[in-house]
């Protein structure tokens, strides 16, 4: 008998004793990092509200109880049942039975309607017919991406399944060494920003932490080919954990499953989504650029299917010897900063992944309060000396106030924006403006897969800041939902009535210019010195965004009726610039993220910079703290224990 | 048609081209780093003296010629016509006609008069028989072990030429990657003496250099398992590097073998035959000590037979990317600073192995006059702020203070003491002070393996101190030839007489009293108060040599008459310590090795000591030389291009 199975025998033990008498279980296996606990008794298990808890908190386990399939209900009449007692303003949209595992998935609109307080209707529903409820948002913009994730994984639920089983069993093995070390070792991202990777290694143990491209330099990928990160394999990884969907963070993560990799992604419910969405299209780009892309469509879809989501603040065992949890970093939605506890009080580690320090209109500052962290891998983006920004509501007040002129003058205002959580950001300004009247109210365009990104952040407020969520939640005054906004789904025709019709305001990608329907805007917009573009982004060198910010109005374009012929634009509109929206700490706020952390840490690796950002960074940090600091490069491997 | 095979192609038409329309190439092949080219013409290529020697430069190849068999001389012929161009004074002992590769392996006494001036006896030899000639040494005093390894390296001739063919192809394999990184991984031997091991790697190379045990620490071995050491598998290893035949450097080479590895071992002669004088000694002493040896002595044969030996200065291929040479480096017969030239131009690195600076009686100095290094890997035994040791000439004469006045008082004088270098330093006082009348001539008694060491030093005087290795040479006047020298092969009953007998010197091992013939010697001569226990070397913590050192003076023994009982002996015989004859370089010693070095290096990693010598050391270089030093863990990787 393995070692997993003597295990799982003792756990059915322990959890028989505890029980009361008249549940009985039939088997407990692991599925992922959670335990799972089969019985003929649902009913009674949901009666004692308390008793998974205390089971969870005695084992020390995550747990989830399954009913036999002989005890349940049938669907069509649970069904009715279901229905029944969930109150109607939930907006049940949705329900969906699996008779494998005994779980309806409920989709409603109000899931916290669903759940009931401190989770009374969910129980209720198993009581009566024994089927376990398990609860998703109805998004409240429809979104592909969404669906289009839950309907794969729902197809695919019996193969991810025997997948979860699978890494159960490995989380789970014995640890075979007595050796105790931590260590980290650097694939990318070191004096340089762009293709993150790093593995985090013990005797038992290889953890890869992120696996992104370099934006830019497209051959640049991270190390994965030395021995101590896919050289003897992709098996050879016990895990991956995504930070958040940045492409500098994720692009490369399905290449993984190219490679034969088979495990799990840690990641949050929202990354995954994201992820999907932006691997999607940067497999997209790179055929219309005529590159051929690293991997096909089909890995993007294994790896959603290797997810295994966290929820912030989760502590998950992902290791025998590890435990991970995730908090919220301020920077995307669903970025997270990692925290591994290794060894059972051995070390820890935390990675900040990409973080803003202060609260945004979108999210909540990134959380920098751990039980114990020894050392954390630091973003070290604006580490520069002279990297501090504008304070947004300056900022803020400077884009109205361009907004304004431009609306007095009868022009309109393009700004090209990145899909992923700058440009909610900039609609929250506008929805707010609006609504209290600093500017007129007037039509905000939304094209690219801005609207796409904006559908999913509304899938998930939990993940949005307090206030914003409880917004969404409570007084059903969803600001992405107020009318003004308008998604572009209808191409060129939609671009040109836009383009003839009153004072409004474009947000449209790419956020550097360098493709996309801004490229439509450009000549729709770019002619008129009416008309204003505002840039409230980084430009990347060799951009052409970079290039107007810079003056240039000469501008070569592709002119559609004339078979593709290039011709040259003349641009008249204005150029502004406005900073102070960047999803990135600033200098500042990276000072501010390690003095106010707790605790300090004793060592810091900064990463994710330019090599000067890098240097001063780590310099600053060991004079005003005192602490060891370090500038890794690329390729390097670093003992903490 | 594979790259190597193109190489090869290409390689005999420029052969071609160079040599006399006369002479015609049949083959070419690599063996090893070598490059044999096969002819049906040996004698005309032996008439052209040089012509090797400017084929070898300008192909930039070490190049060996072989005939075809078809026109050689019968060897019962060829053996009269070979002993009549040797001059007689040069002492052939034996002939060796190897018909596989048309080689006649000549032992002599004086290989030196079988070479001739420049070769040219040789030359001769091939001109008149079409055989290729090698010669090697008779041992002056015969040798169990050098002649088991060349008896051995005989009978599994064939293997070994095909396993130098194909590490002949592996090393001039066509260059895969495009990347440029040159990385060292610390395996063992960090802040702490024993388990030397480190990998030098680049995209296409991964080269281990050293594998020892840590003395008195057996479960603390080297971190082969991790993946970018062994953990894909032992043969993902290009090459073993290996420094010298102390065991905390070699110990665990055989243990490759086990593993799987195949490849070469690159190493100079005698360490070859001293690590399999060593290693055999290792696993006898662990059986001895009811411990499971970690592998077979028919690994100790395994590496034996993959070694490639190299001599000191030669610049030898040992990858596609990477240039070996070894240099002296004073501390032991045949140790060697191993200099690797990387990537052509790209970056240099140099591993001190174990060193001595300054010149001693057996060896001179350690070298370290490079044509280029950047970084260099330094042992720091003796690296803390107070490691100064006595001069060696103040050291001798207190030893000989020592000696003589226990003689006048009628006493015998033991000195415990290493086989390996130590044995032979204090044979060459010794013989000094006796031929010069400095002390009383008599007989000094060699026990344990220190003979057997002898032996293999008296075969390679061309290893030892240049004045030292002259006397062997020209003037017939070997010291370790002297006649108070005795070899006890007679056991107990000899050591019995010994105690008997008349004053006398006996050095024994083991060098640290921890077992050995010297434990015999304690038990003849301890009882006496006019004899004499001398220590010469380091006695480590935890062992009996420290205890006596500290005047312990009640020695549990094995009383042999008594079946295995233990009694008590009560030591009366005076102790004394005397320092100055460490194979280590001292402080000063090794801040001289870097303070002369040429050219400087720019960083230096500290390694192979405590960890205070460690820190002191690097901390000393980087304050005094203002170059980047590092006293790096083990387990680290450090990137340095």
């Amino acid at each position: 008998m393995s070692s997993v199975d003597k295990q799982l025998e003792n756990l059915q033990a322990e959890i028989e004793a505890e029980l009361p008498s008249e549940i009985s279980v039939s088997d407990v296996k692991y599925e992922g990092p959670e335990l799972v606990v089969y019985t003929r008794h649902p009913k009674q298990f949901a009666r004692n509200g308390d008793l998974i808890r205390k089971l969870a908190s005695k084992l020390r386990k995550r747990i989830t109880v399954r009913p036999d399939p002989e005890v349940l209900t049938p669907p069509r009449e649970a069904e009715a049942q279901v229905l029944d007692v969930i109150p109607e303003e939930a907006g049940v949209t949705s329900l969906d039975f699996h008779e494998d595992t005994g779980e309806i998935v409920i989709e409603a609109e109000k899931p916290g309607m669903v759940i009931g307080r401190h989770g009374s209707t969910l129980r209720k529903i198993t009581q009566e017919v024994g089927w376990t409820p398990e609860v998703v948002r109805t998004p409240p913009i429809e979104s592909a991406t969404v669906s289009n994730v839950r309907n794969f994984l729902k197809q695919e639920r019996e193969d991810r399944r025997s997948i979860l089983e699978r890494v159960g069993r490995q989380i789970h093995r014995q640890e075979l060494s007595n050796d105790e070390w931590v260590r980290i070792t650097t694939l990318g991202c070191c004096r340089e920003v762009g293709r993150a990777a790093f593995i985090v290694s013990t005797p038992e143990t290889r953890i890869l932490v992120d696996c992104g491209d370099k934006p830019g330099a497209e051959g640049e990928v991270p190390y994965l080919q030395v021995p101590e990160a896919l050289g003897a394999g992709a098996n050879t990884i016990d895990a991956v954990v995504l930070t958040h969907a940045h492409l500098d963070h994720s692009a490369l993560i399905p290449l993984l499953f190219k490679y034969g990799y088979d495990g799990p992604i840690y990641c949050t419910e929202p990354t995954r989504d994201l992820m999907g969405l932006l691997t999607l299209d940067y497999l997209d780009v790179a055929s219309k650029e005529g590159r051929t892309p690293p991997y096909e469509s089909e890995m993007v879809r294994e790896a959603i299917k290797h997810c295994i989501p966290l929820e912030y603040g989760d502590v998950t065992d992902i290791a025998p010897d590890v435990k991970l949890t995730m908090h919220n970093a301020g920077h995307i939605l669903g970025s997270a900063v990692s925290h591994f506890h290794i060894g059972d009080g051995l070390y820890n580690v935390a990675f900040s992944g990409d973080i803003h320090y202060d609260d945004t209109r979108l999210f909540n500052g990134a959380v920098n309060e751990f039980p114990r962290v020894e050392t954390l891998v630091m973003e070290s983006t604006y580490g520069g000396r002279n990297d501090y920004q504008t304070d947004q509501e300056d900022s803020e007040r400077k884009l109205l106030d361009i907004i304004r002129e431009t609306h007095d003058q009868g022009g309109k205002v393009v700004i090209p924006a990145f899909a992923v959580g700058r440009s909610q950001e900039i609609m929250l300004v506008l929805e707010e403006a609006m609504r209290k009247g600093d500017i007129t109210e007037m039509p905000v365009h939304l094209d690219g897969m801005i609207w796409e990104a904006t559908a999913i952040h509304t899938t998930y407020p939990e993940y949005l800041r307090d206030d914003l969520r409880d917004r969404i939640f409570h007084e059903d005054a969803n600001p992405f939902l107020a009318e003004q906004f308008n998604h572009i789904d209808g191409g060129e025709e939609e671009r040109q009535d836009v383009a003839d019709g009153d004072p409004c305001i474009v947000l449209s990608t790419s956020g550097m210019v360098t493709g996309g329907p801004i490229m439509s805007w450009l000549r729709h917009f770019g002619p008129d010195p009416d008309n204003r573009m505002v840039f409230v982004g980084y430009q990347a060198q060799g951009t052409l965004g970079r290039r107007i910010q810079n003056g240039w109005d000469e501008i070569p374009v592709n002119d559609r009726n004339d078979r593709g012929r290039s011709s040259t634009l003349t641009l008249k509109m204005g150029v502004e610039t406005v900073d102070g929206f960047s999803g990135h700490a600033d200098r500042q706020g990276l000072e501010n993220f390690v003095r106010t952390m707790n605790p300090r840490p004793e060592k810091v690796l900064c990463v994710h910079g330019d090599e000067s950002s890098v240097q001063d960074f780590s310099s600053a940090l060991y004079h005003e703290f005192n602490m060891r600091t370090f500038a890794p490069k690329n390729l390097e491997t670093f003992r903490f224990k």
